[in-house]
């Protein structure tokens, strides 16, 4: 592996491995001594244009803990907002000896253009609305753990995975499409019909827009967030319909199978496509994905970086 | 101790054994290399809504001086700025591993308020006009050092603590007040009557508008920031009637005893609350105050982390 | 060495010296295993008043490749920002314990002011109009290695140097003609009339406007970025013109001696002053340049810092 820029570039023993490493790494996690020496003398750029809390964090927690030096980057405040092209600042970057970028972008397709620029390493941390694969792979760790401990059959394979919410703009449900293609789950898309990609019927998944008709068979409902910025761009019905129509509501919550995985990428809206009953029910996996990120995005850097007298 | 929220959540023994261990940590302070593995593998967020160079910078030194790991969240930037509110952010960083939130928030109690959403510790650097209890820690610690230097009698008991300025707005004050409830200081507070907290009368200490009154037998003159912008609300008069009025001005630092310590939180407006005079007087504790801060942060970070094994 | 302010502080052996040991860094950055413990337990300061992507970066990866802390403040978001004096936010870190100061600022002299107030020492990583030393150092490797691959004479002296391009408004220039007077280089500026700094004519160097003049002897042409948002001060020309007759255009790169180094700052404005193809071909430095920043920044602050058991 020399980057992460897509889920659709993982082949199924590379998943298989990062998704073993990153059970090693949740061991790490637990530890009051959260430090090993793995990528000592790494240099990894956060390379955010975007905001991002959580992810920003993760990312530089995981460098952290494997004892990387983890350099910041925000769009404002950087050279790029002074009208400096991207490509000198990564080339400039990379010239000083970086070992890797992790890049959020607001545009589609800037991670991979950017990868073509330099010798380091590059990560996807989201890109517009295009991919977000660590977010698909740290999805893909937590089912793997909720099949494993609610006893279903091993594997993807069969598996029933609902995608409900706002697809047209999800980086996150292709990421997930993409990766669920390696790994055998099936998938099914939720959405109402303004929400809903063009050349969706090409992604080889079920579409729909009737929510309730997936919900007794899923082994995963994935809730995506409602961006309330989007709201009044026509795309949505009032927060209130769209709650009753794609809310995971106490109702909906109800029918679900009792081993069925409830998740969400996070930041969630209370309310609008999850209600607080189905965020805190005891099959809500949404803590758990945010704790396997950190994991995730260690075995994912240690696949990157992390072997021994690597040159530049 | 698992959280530092209140200065009144300390015992005496807490307070002595923190301002003790900052002794120590004052000595690791002058060393040439300040570095004590105490925290490794420790991963603090230092989570600053107002800005605060000096404060985030106390933290974040004092953090790394002790081998922590230290991530830096900002307001601007954050997760929180796009919607997502304060306890999904929280319980997203909790989840991921962190073990202390370092916390500045503009609204009084909001700190206590995320202590109860994590199982990291957290501490309070200051919420709103509310507390701001390692302020009044390392005025302790610098009193402490202070009475000791000038051979006065060893405690707090007895001693004259007048505190001056706006306390209306102040999160020193009030977090001031209630350690020297515990520690036995006899506080004197001193404002014009606009910039008196309702309910003052309640809070055990004297009251006066008249500093001049406290001047001659003050064993400590804390002098407060006086917030510009807050100027303009009728609650100051002109800055120069402040000034005159109550200001540290040459005059009344001519009338205070020779062992008493000047004392300002800072940044210090000079030429309003303070004069360069007292700003830069022998008997000023002001650059004392900014170094003891970090010592006595990490004593708090070690007496909050530092236990051995300690599981999440 | 106190403080690295300008590059008219530097003898002729100092800066030999800083050269000499930026060359052993040069070959930490190209280990694997980026990482000497040579200032551990040191503090390092980045404060940057103004936006630099590539300065800040270049100083924070070279603390911390040696191992020392480093800490960023910006000008955003410091109390600086709240009205806070340079001067008391200065004094405040320095009282902390803190060992180096980096400051970028907007005002010419600022560093050197501020190097008045602290006890810890203070690089000059670029002030106002004035002065950017490490940018002169590095530029000064750069060329020293460009001699040596190319197999001409060694040492400075004899070396025509061409700085083409905004002269007035840029510290990089000035850095270097100070540098080079002290090394023996033969500067030539170049640059349109409106854009000489007043008394260009006792600096002591040669001044042209006519870039065609000086291409066929220069052993190094150094083109200065053009600040976009001066083109409508009256200063420029149309970008056009300016490239026409300032740029170095691929007419100008076919009449370079083919031992003609070619550099730039950065960040380029490929198409105004450099042409892609001056920026892209095999006799530019201009990666190197940026490469050589970290080693020269290594070497600055290890001679600044590095001393064994020095306190403070």
């Amino acid at each position: 592996m020399r980057h992460l820029l897509s889920a659709a570039d993982l082949s199924r023993d590379e998943v298989v491995s990062l998704l073993d490493v990153a059970e090693e790494m949740h061991e790490v996690q637990r530890r009051p001594i959260k430090k090993i020496p793995a990528l000592r003398g790494r240099t990894i750029i956060n390379m955010f244009f975007e905001d991002s809390t959580r992810t920003r964090s993760s990312f530089e927690i995981a460098g952290k803990w494997m004892s990387a030096d983890t350099i910041n980057v925000s769009g404002k405040g950087s050279s790029v907002s002074k009208g400096e092209s991207l490509r000198d600042t990564m080339m400039t970057l990379d010239a000083m000896g970086v070992d890797c970028f992790v890049i959020r972008h607001g545009s589609s397709g800037a991670v991979a253009q950017a990868a073509g620029w330099v010798k380091a390493h590059v990560v996807n941390a989201g890109d517009g609305q295009h991919e977000h694969p660590t977010q698909a792979l740290l999805d893909a760790y937590t089912m793997r753990r909720h099949f494993r401990d609610q006893r279903l059959a091993e594997g993807f394979a069969g598996k029933r995975i609902a995608i409900v919410g706002d697809l047209l703009h999800s980086r996150v449900v292709r990421s997930n499409v993409l990766l669920q293609r390696t790994l055998g789950g099936q998938v099914t898309l939720v959405a109402p019909p303004t929400l809903l990609p063009t050349g969706v019927e090409r992604w080889g998944v079920n579409v729909t827009s009737d929510f309730d008709s997936v919900l007794e068979r899923a082994d995963v409902v994935m809730m995506l967030r409602v961006q309330r910025e989007r709201m009044s761009g026509g795309f949505f019905p009032t927060a209130r319909e769209y709650a009753t129509d794609y809310g995971l509501t106490p109702q909906r919550l109800a029918r679900l199978k009792p081993t069925a995985a409830i998740m969400h990428p996070g930041p969630m809206n209370r309310g609008v496509e999850i209600s607080s009953e189905a965020a805190d029910a005891a099959s809500s996996r949404v803590l758990d994905q945010v704790s396997a990120g950190v994991a995730v995005r260690m075995s994912v850097l240690y696949h990157l970086l992390g072997g021994e007298g690597e040159a530049r």
